[in-house]
Order: C-alpha cells, then structure tokens, then sequence
C-alpha cells in the first residue's frame, strides 16, 4: 500500500507546483469565448483553478439550495423510512441534473428500526424523612431511544435509578446493586480534546455497550447521558447494539441537563425512581439504495477516486450536519469541478452512502461489489463530520506516505487548510480499507458538532451557509490535486 | 522596531524548545503539595504550561460565566451609556477578584450619541400603469441609524429612493438625479475573501462615508445596505463620519433582504419612496474609563505586554461577539496564567479600551498616557474579531520579523493556531504602533463573525462556549511565549 501511495503522491511532490493545469480534452464543451461564462474558461495553472473553485462555490455554488432540499423537502432520513427512499431519488436527481456521466442506484438490504409513538419518562424524587421516604416532587424526563432499543415491557417499567460514572465502574458493581434497578451512565464527554471527536470516541461506548454490560448484572433498562460536550435540554440518540448471549434490555438517552440533575439528587441523597415507556421495535430488512454518481476519467476509466457521505440519518431533526453537510460536500464538489471546466483524468464517483448510522450496509455493499468487479479504487474521500469550516484532512496511512502528501497543503493554507496528518478517516470509506490506496476523512472545525450530532437541533439553521459552501470547495480543490498527475 | 523584534524572537527561537520553564519566583505563593489544587503544580515544561492552560480554561476556566455577567446583568454598552458605565464596575470588580496586582480606571472624557426612539422606516412602492404612477403596496422597513447620524427633520422626511451600486457610482453620477433624493447604498460585501474581515474591509467605506458623499450632490439621506454576509432581516448599524464643510444629512442601514427588495423593484422599473424618521442627536463629551489590571512583572516590571479588548459596543444585541468576547479573552488569559502558577517576567496589562466604536478616544488615551509615563511596551496584543475559535496571529511587522516568530507555531499548532502572518492586528492598539515593539491581532474563524456584527443577533447565545474558551487559552499561550525568554 505505502508503495502505491507513493507512487500517487510523487507526482503531487514534482508536478503540481512546476506543471500546468492540462486544459480540457478535445471533447469536453468548453466555450473559449472571452464573453462567455467565468465559469467555463479553464485556469492554466493549479493555485488559479483552485481559486477559481472556491470563487464558484462561494459566489455561485449550489451547496445551500441542496442541503435547503435535502432538509426541508425531505427532512430526516432514518434507513428504512419514507425520508430515506425519498432522499434516494431527491439525490439521484440531483446529480443527474449536475452533468454526471452517470448515475445509478446500487440496490442494498438494511435493517429497519423504527421509534414508534414518543418516549415517556417520568422521574420520580423521593427522600428520607424523619425514618421513612417521602414523594418530594417528579418531573418528565427528556429522553429518546436509542437506535435499535427494544421496546419497554407492555404498559412500561418502573425501577428504582442507580448511577455510575462508567462502563468500568458498572463493570465493577456487586450485581445485586443493579438487579432490578435502572442503570444511569453518566459518563461526561472529556472536555480536554481540542478535537471533538476525540471526546467522542473515548465515550460512545457508553452508548455502545451500556445496555449489555447493565443486562448482564440484571438491570431492567439502561439510561445513558447524552453524548455532547454542551449542557442543553436535548436528548441525543445513536445506535446501540445487544449481543446474543445477554438479555435484551431497553436503553434511551438522557438530556445533559437532566443527566445532571439526576446526578445532584442521587448524591443528595435523594431516591430516585423512573417510569419508562419505549415504544421502539426492530423489523425485517428492507431493500434501500446507495446512489453513485460518476466523471468518468478521461485517461484512467477504469481508476477511481470516490467521494461521499451518508444519505441515512437519524429520525430527529433533519441530518443537517450529519450527513446532510457530507451529501452536499460530495455531490457538490464534483460539480464545482465540472463547472470550472475541469474533466479528470482518473473517475470521480460521488457515492451517498445508505445506513451508515445503524448497520453500515450500504458501504459494505459498494465495498463488495468494487471486489467483486476488481475495481481500482487510488483514493476514498469521506465527508461525516458536519457542514463546518475546513481545518485539515485525516489520512489512514503510514507516516511516510503522509509526509509525501504534504506538498498539498501549501496548495490549501491560503483556505483555512493547514494540516494533513494520519487520522481516522471515515466510518464508510472504512469498508474499503483493504482495497484502496488511500483513505482521506475530511476534517472541519469541530466545537460546535455534538451540540447537534443525533438531536432534535441538526436541522440546516444550525448549518453557516459560507462554512458548507468552503467545505465543498475543500473538497473539490482535494479531488482535483489527487487526480491531478 | 526590527532589531528590537529580532531581540524580542531571538530567544524564542533559541529558548521555548529546549530550555525548562522557570518555576515561579520565591515571593509567588504557590503550592507544592502533590495533594494541592492542579492549577497550583506549576509544570516544568512550556509544553506542559500550553496543554495546562487548554485544559484549565475547557474544564474549569471562567470565561463562559465572565462573558454572561457582561451579557446578560450589563447587555450593551454604547459609549457614555449606562451600560457601558456599569460594565466598568463590573470588569474593575472582576479583575480585582481574579487577583491582579492593580486594577485602575483611565478616565477618558468619550462622545455621546443616543439613538433615541426607535426608527421608523416606511418604503412605498408603486408603478407606472397606463400613463400614470399607481401605488402598489407599502412596507416597514427594518433600518437602523448608524451611529453618529443626526435625526431627521421634525417630523421625519419623505423622498424617491436612488440606488447606487458604490460610492464611486455615486461620485459619477449626475447632481439633479441625486438632488432631494434618499441615496440608497447597495454594495454586497465581496463573498470571495476566505477571512470576512477582508471582504468588510472593502466594503466598510459605504457605511463611514456614505453620508459625506451622498450629501455633496444634495441628498436628503442616505440609506447603506448592511454590512454582512447574511441575507437577513437585520440591519447593522455601525460608525458614520460627516465632514465640516459637507452638509450633514441622516444616515440609516437597512437589512440586506429588504435592500434585496428594493433593488429588484427598482430593477423592475418601480418608483420608490422612502419615509424615514431617526430619532438620534450628539451630545456634549462626557467622562468614561479605560479599566486596566496589571500583573507586575518579575524581572522587568518597567517593560509591559499587553492584551485587550474594547468595553464599548453598539447599543443593540449584547455585544457579545465585538467586544464582549475579545474583553472575556483579555481578563481570563491573564487569570489563567496566574491560576498554573506563572508570574510573567514583564507586566502584562489587561485593557479594557473604552470606545472603540465611535471614537477611539479610550485607546487614545492610553496611548497618550503611555507616552507620557515613557512606558516601554514590548508587545501589544488585541482581540476584537470574535468569540470564534482560534485560527491565526496577525502582526504588524516587516517580514523579516514575522519570520522570526514562527516557532511559536510549533508551540500552538496541536490546538488549531498554524498562522502567524502579516496582517493589520486591531484598531486600538494600532494607536500603539510608534510607541510598541509588536502589535499582534487575534484572529479566530471568521466566517459567522458579520452575521452578529452590530447587529441585534450579537448575544450570549451565538456564542458557542468551547471557542470562547479556546480563544482564552490560546491568548495565555501567546502571552506566555511572548513573556518566557
């Protein structure tokens, strides 16, 4: 792999810098006209058709009418739904009308879940007066269930609250702490990391795995605080999972606000008890879509760089950032290309990719079917971490082959990209780890991520119309110095 | 000034890589007990000190609770105010509490302009039809005096709108298609600049010399399209000039979305005509403050770096962004240091510049005082582009000297600063510039700053924490490598 990387970026190192921008083949339509449109005059040189492309996207892009679009006309998109076969064609179409060579709909199973009516959540405060407990007050509980939650038993449980601060500590609890009890994990995101996601990535398990460490010591339910660094009243959702051996318990997220509250009583002293109703079920699979939309290279046909983010979301809110931004990056960076008059050498594919959130089987079966049809795949750009500002990319590669893509950064600097660096690079190009040259993640900035990521609040007002539109240019400006040779 | 920068860098250079962190100075009350506070281990690594102050402000740093106080118990604070009186007490008391050495107030006597009561704004549009002008419909305007503006004449004026595209279209047009009219301003801010502040810079003249222009060819008033990027529905208010030879007419911003309005019917053909009535006057100079803490230095109390940011805002919003979050940066950067246990060598100064917005006169007096006294100020650093989260350091040097900081960036790149460049660093210390070795701006990610700039959108809550206290933290970082030789 580092040899082929290597080979890919010697020609970042000597050519992109001292070699001329190849103007269109003969067969592109590209007016020379003096009067025609800026868009369809070809920069002779890199750092001009770069310029040019975050000109376009800033003056001209399409970047918010297509999250407008994918927000407001179709709304959140959880595999499986109505939002998410809707956002099939809404997409298809879209980059049909962009000028893509082609574009198709690869045909996948995924799995259904479904929330059902609203949670209830009630918590009930109790405290120890004068030898027996005394009802002091209740309140209702911000909560949803957590993706792939069963629901609570018929007419909901009522159990008494236990807190801990970890799956470790849970771990570590005598289980006749917890039997019969509601497990609590309140576990706070560590503020510490600069880079958000890495808070996340040190948490989620929380989420992950709560329900099956808290079932295995007899706990009816699980409550988990919700996933973000800001104290607000949003319940966050994400997926869960159950693991075969282990009972099946219901699990929902807390509200940092109420995760907090819940945690002063309990070390007040205070008894507390809740009342849950789930209403979420598992179904059978159902047939959804990956959509792909190709350029085909003009010199390699048959060698692909991909670009994509997901087209599923969670069914709260509208996936503005996750990953209605990543959508919009994807689709509109190749048009942005097109519409500078750029043809690339190497195909480009847009791929959106289906049920991401909860299963990840629309990125398996593009990972199978590029297998099986031995496709050669140089590079996998994903886009999931929302519609901010660019800041740097992440590259899953050895040091060496890091070192040599770092010519691209003088290329990306005077647009707010300063680093390339090794790092994860996405959870659906992940698929493709073993048949790809490269792995890229885009990395924009990342503070304001998890005050939306899974609740009611990723809806496009949380999204800065300039900061899609520089993520979009990013990305164009990347796929173009990869296939740029 | 080279020479001295050169001196200033040298050791920074030399130094912040390999040489240990000097502990606290003997007099320094600091605790060694391994049981003591965190905040209280004074780490023996710059390194160490950097990451310290990043976590000390994300995990228990006061900015957020700083910036409400002045939000929400203060709100604006317009020059001569109340507000921007009783937000003198309240940073003079907080930087007392902090445990700055001094904290003194700089009387400063600043203008007064009140806005009065609030403006109306009534645009009546009609249409040529058969032969004659028929009224069409008729809408409230959503506009703002600009500040400094005169009212309009009892009973407010009533006149046909012209637009113009620039102030050099304005300059060539003919005196009778001006003469008794309402100059509307439409200039869009450029989107193409990555940093907004550059597309503001460019643009900012129509708003300060609008009225001076429009009323040398005999207009009534003038009405300037606000300056955002934003299409929204609120108009921001900002200085204007007028000059003494030039007759003095009112001067107003209107919303970008309602200057949409009326640029499409006037491009249709349509007459409109504007109803204005600005309720706002100048008033006789009165006294105000600069408030300024010190920190004395250890080795050279005689040499001073110092950090500030301007007290005053626009008497609409909160703010909060410009300069509440640039006053917030300056008090809890110097309290950070001092909570991880360093003493400065030099005196570092937090300054509060009273009246940045519409005179200056707080930062000019500084700087009068400061030559007065013979103060010798090594560097002076300011922070008035927002609570975003920090990118870049802009400084007025040659290039030779800027070249000469850049290990710093070493030093700051792991928490999101990769810049420190040429640029023009803030409008009150520029009243520095002969009198200081460095001027350095702060500047964080700009592309939400002029959607709240002078605007009533400008509160606590488009604010996001975290970047607040990002830009904290990277302000003490910056002041301990310029202080630690």
């Amino acid at each position: 792999m580092s040899r082929k990387i290597r080979r890919l970026s010697l020609f970042l190192c000597l050519k992109w810098a001292i070699v001329g921008f190849p103007l269109a083949s003969a067969q592109t339509p590209i007016s020379t006209d003096s009067r025609g449109s800026l868009d369809q005059l070809v920069p002779r040189q890199p750092d001009e058709l770069i310029r040019r492309l975050f000109d376009s996207s800033l003056m001209n892009g399409q970047s918010w009418s297509l999250l407008t679009s994918l927000c407001k006309d179709v709304g959140h998109r959880l595999t499986g739904s109505e939002g998410a076969a809707n956002a099939v064609i809404l997409t298809r179409n879209q980059m049909l009308r962009m000028g893509y060579d082609s574009v198709w709909l690869q045909p996948v199973q995924v799995p259904v879940w479904k929330r059902g009516a609203p949670e209830q959540a009630r918590l009930l405060i109790s405290a120890p007066a004068q030898g027996r407990i005394k009802k002091e007050y209740q309140i209702e509980l911000a909560v949803l269930a957590l993706g792939g939650s069963m629901a609570t038993p018929e007419g909901g449980l009522r159990a008494e609250v236990v807190e801990v601060g970890s799956l470790d500590e849970l771990k570590k609890m005598p289980g006749d702490w917890i039997k019969g009890k509601v497990v609590f994990i309140n576990q706070k995101m560590d503020v510490r990391y600069i880079n958000t996601f890495e808070s996340y990535s040190h948490c989620a398990s929380i989420r992950v795995q709560g329900a099956v460490e808290a079932a295995q010591k007899g706990a009816l339910a699980v409550l988990v605080r919700s996933l973000t660094l800001s104290l607000d009243s949003f319940p966050h959702t994400g997926m869960m999972v159950y693991r075969d051996s282990i009972p099946r318990i219901p699990a929902a997220a807390v509200s940092t606000l109420h995760s907090e509250l819940m945690h002063r009583e309990l070390l007040a002293g205070k008894k507390l008890e809740v009342e849950l109703v789930l209403n979420s079920s598992n179904h059978p699979d159902t047939l959804s879509h990956n959509v792909v939309g190709q350029i085909t290279g003009t010199e390699n046909p048959d060698r692909y760089i991909t670009l994509g983010g997901h087209l599923d979301s969670w069914d709260v809110g509208e996936g503005a950032h996750d990953d209605g931004a990543g959508c919009v990056h994807s689709m509109e960076a190749v048009r942005l290309l097109l519409s500078c008059g750029y043809r690339p050498r190497n195909s480009i594919r847009t791929i959106l990719y289906m049920n991401e959130e909860n299963g990840m089987r629309g990125a398996r079966e593009y990972a199978r079917l590029a297998r099986e049809k031995q496709e050669m795949h140089l590079v996998s750009i994903e886009s999931d971490r929302g519609g901010f500002s660019p800041r740097e990319f992440h590259v899953e590669a050895d040091s060496q082959s890091i070192a040599e893509l770092q010519p691209m950064v003088g290329a990306l600097q005077d647009y707010g990209i300063h680093r390339i660096r090794k790092g994860g690079s996405g959870a659906d190009i992940g698929q493709m780890r073993d048949q790809c040259e490269l792995l890229i993640g885009f990395v924009p900035e990342s503070q304001r991520y998890f005050d939306y990521h899974h609740a009611r609040t990723d809806v496009l007002e949380s999204v800065n119309r300039r900061e899609l539109e520089l993520g979009s240019a990013a990305l164009a400006a990347l796929l173009y110095l990869l296939d740029h040779k």
